[in-house]
């Protein structure tokens, strides 16, 4: 019953009708939260739709939706596509939702049958953090990552719990388990995403192939000086906590460009100045350090430095220094195999890619714990995403489409 | 008609009666702004005070008080005394109105015709600059450092002017030219004050000997990046607005200690990091420089740095600097011969002192502009002032005035 003839317009179609599920009041961005009306009448629709295009759809238990296409043989394990309908809030029409329509359109280009493993497309619940302060909760349930006495103690703005919101919304909280995917479900995954950063807008690339994904390492560093008077507190007699927190940062910024041959970054981004008085030496600063890399020995080089510029911004200023680690996730390294897959369908269609690791998380990052996956990114104007002015020209999301459904079907012939 | 025995005790009771001049509905600290009602009212009260206690007083065109009690010799220049009755918002009880009440007490101490000049108690009108928007009104006038243009633009929060205040209380705007004192009216002038900063505290002494005023040189900083994901910008490709500003808060810092032989010092104390997100390059800082010293070579080697440091940090970190000078004050040396006198009374005393430069302004730094003055400062609890927690305690206080009796003695006896 499959309907061929899924065209590019019609992927733009369903990527414009999408954008209409959010909150009706909205009139910047898009609120799609997780398990919200709005993110679940998104899921029916698209549920739906795939049906109606003759795909097998199922939902598990926490509404996790697989959409099969037939290969020749469905005893191999299935090439797997697809990202997320979830947003943040006033987010952007693109993040997660590129890699569904896009998933889709690739695999309505083959006919029940026609390449020898199955395809699935794969839309992930609960990917963005903002509703429950943790995210890749369909991946990560797929993949048997589950935190569940973390995931019970949390709750969203409302006071409502995970568990509670999905049991409501008649998924079952009771048959978790049951979601975790076999350990040869898949053969290859293939996640599209926009890159949310601008190195490809910045080098006018179309494509990134995405070798791996840099989950942060963080810091918070709260710096404990005196505030005195500017103009009457000697050199000698100071505990600047500005001074010294100005040494950290720029030590660890130093460290970062050592390690930038490996890709690895460091950021100071936040930071806060108390009392903040143009007349009062600092007090206190509190500030926060973010690393990413794939390679974890550059990253811990990174953490080494900052622990003994700590040391001697004490000594140097006569503060207490207190770090405080907020996360220290992994990097994952995606599928060499598949990225050289992505890779050559690229040159043979003259479409210009750089390989580069993916700064954000992705759900890719608990597939990978699994499967072999790889990354497609479509840049991302001006780097700007989260944010109601997130934009990837459709130019550029046709030519990534047409790059998924040719590394689909390399990866779906294979042995 | 002149009334001995003025004891401490009757300074100390004088001081707790001009706590009351406040707003009525005050519960924290007293606000006494320049020319308000609580301010005229503290200035009426202490010209019959001092009426009554046998002064000679005389009311200037602003409302600047001058109570003299005679020497032997009318005709020789008189020494005076005397400080600010007019504070911050919520401000401390001692900031201004210890100079008053020790001038006071310390006249009091001699009779009419004892000493060989005349002595003299100054009150100050509005010092502070929390009104008007420019401090030292009432020096400023008195020795010929008007800038009448600048006044007439600014307005209090009411959108008052200046003029049009001190004309509604009876004042005359008119004749401001009046005020200017003759060039041989003081042959010297003692300010006490509290010190403002913790310096006396911290090495327990009881009196500072102050032999200048250092004037803040200040100067904004915009520091102007690229606001980029943390994660998806390589170190190469940053323009990080907060990295640049360390560098230069590290240089600041740096030259300060090296110039803090001279008592010169440099303080960032107040910034803002844009749009200061955790997974964000700061896009842009704003922050502030404030130099302070004696000597203004010392303070020009250190704006020269800080210049250099705005190229290298531009240059190292591909952003654009502003840099803006908010004020350059001239600091101000005090007379060397009033400050040995001022010393030698306290070791003849056995007082704990110590030569000391003022972070703060003061009305002393106009006075001195045309005739020998010096200061004697008070140790601030924590170097705490203008705020409600300022205090000073009434020992130092006692110390203080005796200290201020034998220094007008002293240079009132001076040929």
């Amino acid at each position: 019953m499959q309907q061929r003839y899924y065209t590019l317009s019609d992927m733009k179609c369903l990527f414009e009708t999408l954008k209409s599920f959010k909150k009706s009041d909205e009139t910047k961005g898009i609120t799609r939260l997780a398990y919200s009306t709005e993110d679940e009448a998104a899921h029916q629709f698209m549920i739906k739709t795939m049906k109606a295009h003759g795909l097998t759809v199922r939902v598990d238990a926490i509404g996790n939706v697989f959409a099969r296409l037939q290969g020749k043989n469905s005893q191999l394990s299935a090439v797997g596509t697809g990202s997320h309908l979830d947003t943040v809030p006033e987010g952007g029409a693109y993040d997660g939702t590129l890699g569904v329509i896009t998933g889709l359109y690739a695999l309505m280009q083959f006919k029940s049958g026609e390449l020898l493993r199955d395809l699935e497309l794969v839309i992930f619940r609960a990917e963005e953090s903002s509703r429950f302060g943790f995210s890749c909760i369909g991946s990560k349930v797929m993949t048997g990552n589950l935190d569940i006495e973390h995931w019970k103690e949390n709750v969203d703005d409302e006071g409502k719990n995970f568990f509670d919101i999905i049991d409501e919304l008649g998924y079952s909280s009771e048959k978790i388990d049951t979601c975790v995917l076999p350990d040869n479900y898949f053969s290859a995954f293939v996640e599209l995403h926009v890159e949310q950063g601008a190195r490809l807008e910045k080098e006018s690339l179309e494509v990134g192939v995405v070798n791996g994904i840099a989950a942060p390492t963080r810091f918070e560093v709260v710096v404990k000086g005196q505030a005195d008077h500017s103009g009457t507190t000697p050199m000698n007699q100071r505990q600047d906590a500005l001074v010294a927190s100005a040494g950290i940062i720029r030590k660890i910024n130093h460290a970062a460009c050592r390690e930038s041959y490996l890709g690895t970054v460091a950021t100071v981004g936040k930071m806060e100045v108390h009392p903040n008085s143009m007349n009062v030496i600092p007090g206190r600063v509190n500030f926060y350090v973010d690393i990413r890399g794939l390679e974890k020995a550059s990253i811990a080089r990174i953490v080494d430095i900052l622990h003994e510029a700590i040391l001697v911004a004490e000594a140097d200023n006569d503060v207490t220094i207190i770090l405080r680690e907020i996360s220290s996730e992994e990097p994952v390294k995606l599928d060499e195999s598949i990225c050289g897959v992505i890779a050559n369908q690229c040159k043979k269609s003259n479409v210009s890619y750089m390989n580069m690791s993916s700064g954000a998380g992705h759900d890719t990052m608990y597939i990978a714990k699994k499967y072999p996956a790889a990354m497609i990114f479509t840049p991302s104007r001006h780097g700007i995403s989260h944010h109601h002015d997130e934009f990837t020209c459709f130019s550029n999301i046709e030519v990534a489409a047409t790059l998924l459904v040719d590394t689909l079907k390399d990866l779906g012939n294979r042995q």
